[in-house]
């Protein structure tokens, strides 16, 4: 019943994004209770002026995850923490997860209890109640699906639009991070399948792997901006990268910016790993994912605020045209593009 | 990083409810916002005496649908409805919806499209908003989850304990045509699989069919509790079968039942096509699932009420005693034992 033809569409054609738009465009909204729907972070419903902050994700087995060098226990801890790091960028506290798994039978009740008490350590760590979800098999690999619920103070929560022009662009932590987590482990993998016998010594990248295997949620920096009443202009979660985030702020808010790159934070260890890499670490902070930092916008007024909380780097302003740019070490302006995880 | 090893436990040796139980013993409520956890249809949170129901499934090809018969279109409003239906079993009203996919690269833009416009047909049927959800790739095959939110009237939620022995058991609609619908269209795939220019008749299975590829959540039944001031002492929507259904019913309020074969609505397509396939007609009502029909406790002071709706049938009452029993149609007790649908 599917449709196959020389004549029909690639999804990688037009991309997630492109996919998401054309899939969705008819959909109208017709309960009150939708305030905010899809398009950004997660999506707010307004029940008798509660509101309550939904998102949700799905992590599927050798595109997200290789389970050759991913633990399940720290899997289903990222799992969650990437939920929760969607209700954090609506500047959210989650409170409830729904957790869905598909697997095939090669998996044995003591990998699945392994997976659960990495998503029990996330709800631990975070405050969270699992209330619900779904187990069944599949014919092939493992499929988590999660799905978080959060509420929001009266301050109200923070969207991806609302920036103006001459408002500070703040980044939280440091980048590039997981990423290059990533290649060590990637690497590591290969050593493994030509040699079984090497035992990898991954002490000198710590930091960088447990960036990639163990990421937090920020919800530290909600609480920070809840207790000292500041709030940001507008909010996005660090998943994709930070030159596809800013672009996705500044196109929701019909604006630029200039990002300088000398004041990206950038982890000693990081950059320590690129140069083994052979990687710009730059480059890498700009477009690895993962890193689940946020990324925000807001008023210059605040500026004291921020330069007083270790956690935060501001990397530019808000400009009014819509070009978004990078002022490079050595003073050269250039187009920021996004480059940003491609799930086709 | 999964464990690999003779010693370890296969998923078919506990089930899937032991699978539940086993995973999610451990998670404690933490949050005032959580009513009613993991155990029955839907999860009920309470923000503010705002009541929200919460639900979520997981749909796996090959596993639960085979798309070389269930055309995609028909896939996507089944999943909507499967969610819709679990929010009904509580008597609530769904109010949104995310849906998230993961998509082998087999699949074109025209297919997703094809899926997405029965998930914007069901979102119009039941005036729901599509709110969010994830598109992904996977090695193989289509995965798909939906999460359902709802609302709940004054006259509250429904749970599947609170029967009170005397109450009577009432079921909605007919039973067992789902369940058939689908040996038809399993039987017409194996005559294809043999003979591709097989062009089948369905006229005259037209209605077991359509159980099986357009069912319907019975949000008009609790539609018609609250205009009515009716409120039934337990619900649960049958989707694994009457029997496993009628079992999880008595076990939440630790008591029985007696149901009379003679009572179970059977349509008459139903057991037309049973004769034709040698197979029992009651055996099938009460095994078959994915009928989507509510099955209620109610005290008998509303019996009236019941007896006047023609989608009702009075199908036994709960008894003290924890027994499920059947009488047959010869007069014969026999114990009721759940043959539902198996996960794994």
């Amino acid at each position: 019943m599917e449709k196959r033809s020389e004549n029909l569409t690639d999804l990688n054609q037009i991309g997630e994004f492109g996919l998401i738009d054309l899939i969705t465009k008819d959909f109208k909204i017709v309960n009150d209770s939708t305030e905010l729907s899809i398009g950004d972070d997660a999506a707010v419903l307004n029940y008798k002026n509660q509101k309550i902050i939904v998102t949700t994700d799905m992590l599927v087995e050798g595109v997200h995850f290789d389970l050759s060098y991913f633990p399940l226990k720290h899997l289903g801890y990222k799992a969650v923490i990437s939920s929760i790091s969607d209700i954090c960028a609506m500047c959210g506290t989650t409170k409830q997860i729904t957790v869905s798994i598909a697997v095939s039978n090669r998996f044995k009740l003591e990998s699945i209890q392994e997976l659960y008490s990495g998503i029990k350590y996330a709800c631990n760590r975070y405050n969270v109640d699992l209330i619900g979800g779904d187990t069944t098999s599949s014919l092939t690999g493992l499929v988590i699906s999660v799905s978080a619920i959060g509420c929001v103070s009266k301050s109200n929560y923070v969207t991806r639009s609302g920036s103006k022009p001459n408002d500070l662009i703040v980044v939280s932590g440091s980048l590039g991070g997981a990423y290059l987590g990533l290649q060590v482990l990637e690497r590591e993998k290969q050593v493994f399948l030509v040699n079984s016998n090497s035992k990898p010594d991954l002490s000198k990248y710590k930091y960088v792997v447990e960036r990639q295997l163990k990421p937090e949620a920020k919800s530290e920096i909600v609480e920070f901006f809840l207790e000292n009443k500041i709030r940001p202009s507008s909010m996005i979660d660090i998943s994709d990268g930070l030159s596809s985030e800013i672009i996705h702020l500044c196109k929701k808010s019909g604006n630029g910016c200039v990002i300088y790159e000398e004041k990206i934070p950038i982890s000693k260890e990081t950059v320590d790993t690129c140069e083994e890499f052979k990687l710009e670490a730059s480059t890498i902070a700009l477009s690895g994912g993962e890193d689940y930092e946020l990324l925000f916008t807001i008023d210059s007024k605040y500026l004291k605020n921020i330069e007083q909380h270790k956690e935060f780097s501001v990397i530019g302003y808000i400009t009014k045209e819509s070009n978004t740019n990078l002022i490079t070490k050595d003073g050269k302006t250039t187009p920021i593009s996004s480059m940003g995880w491609k799930s086709f």
